[in-house]
């Protein structure tokens, strides 16, 4: 297949496109102005969105349990593919059923392309209008991806949604933007044309950088190749919080209304808010586990670093009102006492209460869109909310 | 209160002795020739004994929530005193509300004395007959214990079981276990002095290393002091297996039947059956968390280290037949896969099958207990379980 010349999918394309057909299917239940509140069907459940999903890199939500991810009514858990690729590898993970099967979790499960983690490589990464040759982070090994690696390897682990092959650029390089847009383009037809699995659902990836031009741009190519959904890429990765909802509005005024639309990498409490304000209906973000890992828990006080001496002699919860596990059992005093003494159930404890805040304002977000009462809900949030991206 | 006269019980004591009175009861439900089945009520619920309790140094087993204890159908657990006092202090803990609420377990905790880990601590610690005076393993700070400050520390944790506070000697050093004997009696006899809660049980240890005359003495002085239940102390230190049942042979003439017997510190599965064969009631140990933070499971064919190889491409659960959340969800791949990505859910699910194997045998012993057949299930279980304390 010449890496140069995109292919044409009308002549090239033996079998239905990425739809996902039957297995997949995407009704809107509530609009209220650009929000939306819908069902997204996959083969291993239903998908209330908007819908926020915890990340589980190496085929695990850190430092909590699949029954643990269930009982704070989790439905779509996120892995990444290079580092399952890297380790244990795809293949290893086919033979043992697939990733559901390998991992303990029933329900969907979301892969992104593995383009986002060989793009952060930026020392060890080579890229041509083929693919991206780089090196692992865990031995220096060499390897590859392609557009049709990403697929194959997306296939062996057997998510529901699994994502085209892209390049991410820096957010604010116009020239490298246009050049990786383009080449996720071309990308994104090499993915329909190899995905086989009619259990799979793939989406499109609209990339461009922080250039509405370009994201327009990409947004009509994207949505005009027939996936049963679309990413947005690129955002959160150092642009600013304005020029991300700029490029959201654009992307929202071209993307098709009757198909899932998920911004890949954002989840603070503020970004879902604003995301399902521009029409967003699926994220992902390591935020609430990573902060866990880091003493953090998010509250709607705002940050609290569980480190801190103040919470030595705190009889409350982390949060009043929450009815996670962790907050209807456990102080502040008693968290700080695991953090102080270096407990590994810190990071579990604070991980639940974490996933659950995001699950239940997605959950909140939903019913005030059904209640049509969401620029109520969004405006008093945001009002209101600590701002949970800086400590206390 | 002079430190080299022992005290008169007789003539000192203004209140009821460390029986626990009312909130305390230890019925035998059937022997079979020394094992025993029995039943040991606690102000925090029932134990069935043989009882095995998993370990809570820092007032958390490590790695698994109290949720998840409670649904191994753990009852006991044990929580240290030495590791609490310096870190969170047992003040805070007592401000808290106590053991039980400040970690989340509502089932019966019982707290060593601070003794053994004192002892442990060989370079930094001085001993005379009042108490020990040592250095903190967290910051070298100078702290010291005499009987009466570890009943009151123990009275601030609240546990419902307690431990007198004794000296834990080298186990075969004639000379030093005499001594260390002796002080044991003299310290337990001021534990039951200072002693005011009337909802903890306080229990005396027996020392005498691996010295048969001085295990019978001190057994003898113990079980006169009226305690509510006997512990045996320095043992699994570093003598031999047979020398360690040599003991429990001793000290089990000697104790009175009708009160429950605890073997501190034991707990690979051939203790166990080989304690209950000896009339041990009561074990605890790190052993099944200790094992699973190094990467190994307890099986019915021996130690399993998942880090090998072998275990890469292996669909199996980890025991065969194994009911634990562990086995029943994920293969002896995933859970490599876990060890070698350096993930802690590794530690956690191991953590539940080991703590499972091991609650589940000592079910299994009790069941046998009862139905009279205990005798056979010990002989086929020595005979052919797998020797745990050697990693294949």
């Amino acid at each position: 297949m010449p890496p140069d010349e995109p292919i044409n999918p009308k002549t090239r394309r033996r079998r239905p496109p990425a739809t996902g057909g039957e297995n997949f299917s995407f009704t809107l239940s509530a609009r209220q102005g650009r929000a939306r509140a819908g069902l997204f069907k996959t083969p291993h459940g239903d998908l209330l969105t908007p819908v926020f999903a915890p990340v589980g890199t190496q085929a695990t939500v850190k430092a909590i349990t699949p029954a643990q991810l269930q009982a704070l009514d989790a439905s779509l858990i996120l892995a990444n593919t290079y580092h399952l690729y890297l380790r244990p590898g795809d293949e290893l993970v086919a033979e043992m059923g697939g990733l559901h099967q390998f991992m303990g979790w029933s329900g969907p499960i979301l892969t992104d392309s593995g383009g986002f983690q060989v793009f952060s490589l930026s020392d060890t990464r080579k890229v041509d209008e083929d693919g991206v040759t780089f090196k692992s982070h865990i031995d220096g090994s060499l390897h590859r991806f392609t557009p049709e690696k990403s697929i194959s390897i997306q296939e062996n682990l057997g998510a529901d949604i699994i994502m085209a092959f892209d390049e991410c650029a820096p957010p604010c390089e116009r020239e490298y933007n246009q050049r990786a847009m383009e080449r996720t383009h071309t990308w994104a037809r090499r993915c329909i044309e190899q995905k086989t699995r009619p259990d799979q659902a793939l989406f499109g990836i609209v990339q461009g950088g922080v250039f509405p031009d370009l994201r327009e741009q990409s947004a009509a190519f994207i949505s005009s190749l027939g996936f049963p959904g679309h990413a947005i890429g690129g955002l959160s990765v150092g642009e600013t919080k304005s020029e991300m909802h700029a490029m959201l509005e654009v992307v929202d005024r071209v993307l098709p209304e009757d198909k899932p639309r998920y911004l890949m990498g954002v989840g603070s409490p503020e970004d879902l808010v604003n995301g399902v304000l521009r029409g967003i209906d699926i994220f992902d973000c390591v935020l609430p586990t990573r902060l866990a890992r880091h003493n953090a828990a998010i509250t709607r006080s705002g940050r609290l670093n569980m480190m801190n001496l103040v919470f030595a002699h705190d009889p409350l919860p982390l949060d009043e009102g929450c009815a996670c596990y962790t907050c209807q059992h456990f102080s502040r005093a008693y968290l700080r006492h695991l953090v102080v003494a270096h407990e590994m159930l810190a990071a579990t404890l604070l991980s639940i209460h974490n996933i659950h805040t995001l699950l239940q304002l997605v959950r909140q977000i939903r019913l005030a869109i059904l209640e049509n009462r969401f620029d109520r809900f969004a405006a008093e949030f945001l009002a209101h909310h600590a701002n949970t991206e800086e400590s206390e």
